[in-house]
């Protein structure tokens, strides 16, 4: 035990997505992470001034990590519109930190139910996400109408991977996946 | 305050609800829920051996109103399978019990994350639902791996109403949602 700041401000961070995960966000407090960490609960305070800046920073570092930075990326690359769109779509299949960002954000999402602060940042992910897919669409040559809906559809399918049996990503349900983007990457625009 | 068993099982099970929606599982405690209803803690053992058993009733209770009794009342009507997917994807939109239902849903599926018993129900119930909807797209004439596909993704779709955007179900929403089945009814089946 040591109160020296030999933590970084990210060590709290992620000892606090790990416990959210676990427990909920209740679980959330500074003993619970001095524990996790095995370190006293005063070198928090040299960190963050309060445990609502380090809950304020856990949806600062998911907004930029879980969306932004994924954008961003995918901006900077020589990508077609649909290499961009099947990256997006393969990304909850990429093995053990694909599953760990799902539970996480299944933690978010249980947190937004009782948190306006949560439930704004989920709402703008949520958003900021569907109109992203939505401009690809476009760019594939899809209409107003139709990239609106279209866009809907894939961002429901999406998270139902992480929320449907989301212990079982089994080959076959890799497979269905698989399938189900050629049916949409080969439907006819209309 | 009162050790009369006045109060139902049901009523018990209600509560419970009620609190998991607001807390999650782990504030669903017997002192809680007599606080809840206003009565003593021993009245909770007139309907209940232990709090596993409540859970227990929570699981079974939301296994048959949430799934198996609709489908049950379905099969009892003279509607054609197309009319029967039709009513099981208007669902999400009938008002606040269907938003409780919803919340509650996610309170489950939080839970499920962390407690074996929970997860299996929540399993269970998910196959239960995609084989249904699986069956009836099969009676409208879709061919085996069509069938099974569509279901998973109208069943993710569905899923995501609720989790999506879930205090905002505007008109606008409810209209897409409308789009989006409309041409799921009229895809040529193939």
């Amino acid at each position: 035990m040591s109160t020296r700041p030999t933590l970084t401000r990210e060590d709290w961070i992620q000892a606090a997505q790990r416990i959210l995960i676990k427990g909920g966000i209740d679980s959330v407090r500074v003993d619970n992470l001095a524990k996790e960490l095995n370190i006293t609960r005063g070198s928090f305070y040299y960190h963050f001034k309060s445990r609502e800046e380090l809950l304020q920073s856990l949806l600062t570092d998911w907004r930029a990590r879980a969306t932004e930075n994924i954008i961003q990326q995918l901006g900077s690359t020589q990508y077609s519109p649909k290499e961009r769109l099947q990256h997006l779509l393969g990304l909850p299949f990429r093995g053990s930190a694909a599953r760990e960002a799902a539970a996480f954000e299944i933690g978010i999402r249980g947190w937004a139910r009782r948190d306006p602060l949560a439930r704004q940042a989920m709402d703008e992910v949520d958003n900021h996400r569907i109109h992203y897919i939505e401009s690809v669409l476009k760019q594939m040559g899809y209409i107003e109408q139709h990239a609106h809906d279209t866009a809907a559809l894939i961002y429901a399918y999406q998270l139902s991977i992480a929320i449907v049996h989301p212990n079982s990503p089994s080959t076959e349900r890799f497979e269905q996946h698989q399938r189900i983007i050629q049916q949409w990457l080969d439907t006819p625009i209309y």
